[in-house]
């Protein structure tokens, strides 16, 4: 137990700089954008530059991983090249994978972005239930040994996922907020700890009345993180953070991607400023 | 129109070898049972035996992508060695990845595995809906227009699934069965073709009646292929694929790993000839 959880390494490093998170999002269009190849050369170009200028403005960044792939292996190298360089400058990583399956196989995806001293080590990753919360287990264990963390889909941004996420399950909660209700209690289970390390997708866009979802459940200590999408391109605007996520507010992870990264390699530590800022000033 | 679609070719591997589809899942533990070392040259190793193996014998095989994301850049270069020797085998491959996400994101996954000329190019890949099946749009767009094809998460084999994939949508409909019916209708478009080439997961281990899911309509034409784990190791027999799949069994993709693997290096070949012709003598 001398390590700290994911939980009170993401407070700290809130209280340090802030909620704001940092998209790294080689899509061709801003590959083309910043001058660069749509390559494996220019995905470690764009990801350098995005650390470099993340690097004390804002604590957490959040590659999405599809870019990387899209580039087969030589991706993946580019991608580890990346995530040295956010972890030699201190910046926290929430690897924005998605991943989902069960038994050994969701396993293995585990041991690949959480075990220390992996080449694709991240802080915490994104992950999804649609095999339910039981098949997460194996990973849910990895982060809760090792100090890492694990954000699980719930409420996600897109309109063609209403159906899906809140369809009524057999205890009469929507399959969302039953996937909240799992995660809170696996949190709240490590009643050592003031917060908790396995968060939930809960997008920025989305009426979480509407979908069963009570919020302040995720403030009860061990209080439950939430990764939250949506702002700038989506719709959503940091003036509203308080009000869209209420009690579970100050444990939001504030994603921007595109908002940012627009701004281009000479205006990206501008914008950057100017969010975490306006992050900052949102939350008294 | 010149090309096939994946329906279509699956359809040809059908009728030439039959329904048997041989996972490549180096689990560590089956990697120790080859002799072979836990790392990126012992993944080449135990993928080019298998397809070795399998040439002749059966035409699909199906990678689990977490064993090789696990050894990241390195297992992503040993994948690549892997389905490079299946595609000159002429073997359809199956990625198995259960990725999602949307829009751009889950477009970028699209492209890493069903684009030809791919390093990671395979002939289908599996794909969750939790986002819904309209944040599937961007990948199913690609496999219709290349010749590829996608089977969709539907109803999985483990019992941790069944609180999210009963859950009942707006439409009164289970979720499992709601995403059946939207991808039949993406394939029932396809007026011109036999062979739908977007598919379903419906593990051999699952009440279907129980998920108000109907096999009959994945039947009518163009038919919605199948992809049936949990023979084996979860317990289904292959003496019940006609009774498990009743209409669709003619379209079910039948996959097994760990009870041809554990005959280990020496025995895969008898194993699978076996269980060929098993599965071939299910299907009169």
């Amino acid at each position: 137990m001398a390590e700290a959880g994911f939980g009170d390494r993401l407070t700290a490093v809130f209280d340090d700089l802030g909620q704001l998170c940092v998209g790294i999002d080689p899509h061709p269009y801003l590959l083309e954008q910043w001058g660069l190849a749509d390559s494996p050369a220019g995905l470690v170009e764009f990801g350098l530059r995005v650390v470099e200028a993340t690097a004390g403005l804002a604590g957490i960044v959040k590659p999405q991983v599809a870019f990387f792939e899209r580039h087969g292996s030589a991706g993946y190298a580019a991608l580890e090249t990346v995530l040295a360089s956010a972890r030699a400058a201190g910046i926290l990583i929430i690897a924005d994978v998605k991943r989902g399956d069960l038994g050994t196989s969701v396993e293995a995806y585990g041991q690949a972005w959480l075990t220390p001293g992996s080449t694709l080590e991240a802080d915490a990753m994104t992950i999804s239930a649609y095999q339910g919360v039981g098949s997460l287990a194996a990973p849910i264990g990895l982060a809760l040994a090792g100090g890492k963390g694990l954000f699980v889909l719930a409420a996600t941004s897109n309109p063609e996922a209403r159906d899906v996420q809140t369809a009524i399950t057999a205890s009469g909660k929507s399959v969302a907020s039953s996937i909240v209700g799992n995660v809170v209690q696996i949190n709240q289970r490590q009643t050592e700890k003031t917060h908790g390390s396995i968060g939930l997708v809960l997008g920025a866009t989305v009426d979480f009345a509407d979908y069963g979802i009570d919020l302040e459940t995720l403030a009860a200590q061990p209080s439950t993180p939430v990764l939250a999408p949506g702002f700038g391109h989506q719709g959503a605007r940091y003036t509203d953070l308080e009000k869209l996520y209420a009690s579970a507010a100050p444990f939001a992870v504030v994603a921007a991607s595109r908002s940012i990264l627009e701004a281009g390699p000479d205006g990206i530590a501008e914008a950057l400023t100017r969010q975490a800022a306006e992050v900052r000033a949102c939350r008294g």
